[in-house]
């Protein structure tokens, strides 16, 4: 019989664009998805958190199907402008390599709690907003590297069991990602990007710029207040 | 120049007995491993977590390259009668497939954050003390899954960081592992294998008795005291 926490799959969700969009995708396709979100002592965590709840509400996803990870163990660890106040967030887009805001194999600690909850659900599609190119250069965010996760997942967990990892913007540009969520009518108004601040986004981190590209190159006012008037 | 926390391996280790020869191996290898240990809501977390403090100590192993990892959140999904009150543990050894004791995709996490830790570190090597066949039947312990997994870390981790998933004990028997942790001087009166006790171990759960029946195999008096005597 169903009961609070039958799910149809596990979609992770920072509260981002890239993920909200995913969600929206997820969400078409499935009755009952499930909702993931990690905290890992990033330097915006509350404000990602509270996008998170604001995008589940909108698709009416109960606290059954809603699951906070508390990955402080990644944040003490350092080594990322992201979790370490020391090393300054970029004021730019990445270039080649691995930017500075990079968490050392953050996707694989998300992959594994939505695979070990998906496992109890028997929920076997698991959505990730990985995006590879028009993004920051992250080695978890590419292709490979899920398909590879894919594999680790279906032979480190029971028969009868067959896990998907499903990237669906893995190759999309993020002008073609903000054309998805409006056409699919996802609340981009209620997504966090912000590397920077919690209170207005910056407008000028990396990742507020990678944003606002893809906004611009899409033709769309992106909905969220910038503090530069962006 | 090194620093508090320079390593050249990682080695989990959650106290029991597996993890405490895979550590003695490690350390006869390599000058400064690096020890990882994980509580996830099990029963016994605070005397595994005793056991690795005692084990770490034996090896000489400093604070700065200790680490413990929170899994609250494999623990609150439940699902394993290691970390639900409501799920008895087993009182007799596994039989075919997977037991009630299974916390799913468990050794996903563990790796990850070992992965994680060995990228910041620059340590290649990282030890799992997972045993495939004369164990628990956990699909997390097969080595088709810890070489599905190093590929995923390979994937999902910068260039010039080339992971390396040792499980050197994973086609051993129980009694081949505590021959070898005698001969190797490891300290397995400081290992806590219970999945039931804090105090004594019950010789009596599944895993006691897969402990107990590895060392009169290996016509070895195991040193730890259990309540029944055994």
């Amino acid at each position: 019989m169903p009961g609070p926490a039958r799910a149809d799959a596990v979609v992770l969700c920072s509260g981002g664009l890239d993920s909200c969009v995913t969600l929206a995708l997820a969400a078409r396709d499935h009755a009952a998805p499930a909702v993931l979100h990690a905290s890992y002592g990033q330097r915006t965590a509350a404000r990602e958190r509270q996008a998170f709840e604001r995008i589940a509400d909108f698709y009416g996803i109960p606290p059954g199907r809603r699951r906070v990870l508390d990955l402080a163990f990644l944040g003490a660890l350092g080594g990322s402008a992201l979790t370490d106040p020391s090393i300054p967030v970029p004021r730019q887009e990445p270039g080649p390599g691995i930017p500075v805001t990079y968490v050392p194999f953050r996707n694989a600690h998300l992959l594994a709690a939505a695979v070990s909850w998906a496992e109890l659900l028997g929920a076997e599609p698991i959505f990730i907003g990985a995006v590879e190119e028009d993004s920051s250069g992250y080695p978890d965010c590419r292709e490979s590297f899920l398909a590879a996760f894919e594999r680790a997942a279906a032979e480190g967990t029971g028969p009868g069991f067959a896990p998907r990892i499903v990237a669906p913007l893995v190759h999309r540009s993020k002008a073609e990602i903000v054309r998805l969520g409006v056409a699919l009518g996802a609340p981009l108004e209620l997504t966090w990007s912000c590397y920077e601040r919690e209170d207005l986004a910056c407008g000028e981190c990396e990742s507020c710029r990678l944003r606002l590209r893809g906004f611009r190159d899409a033709g769309v006012a992106d909905p969220i207040p910038y503090a530069s008037g962006c």
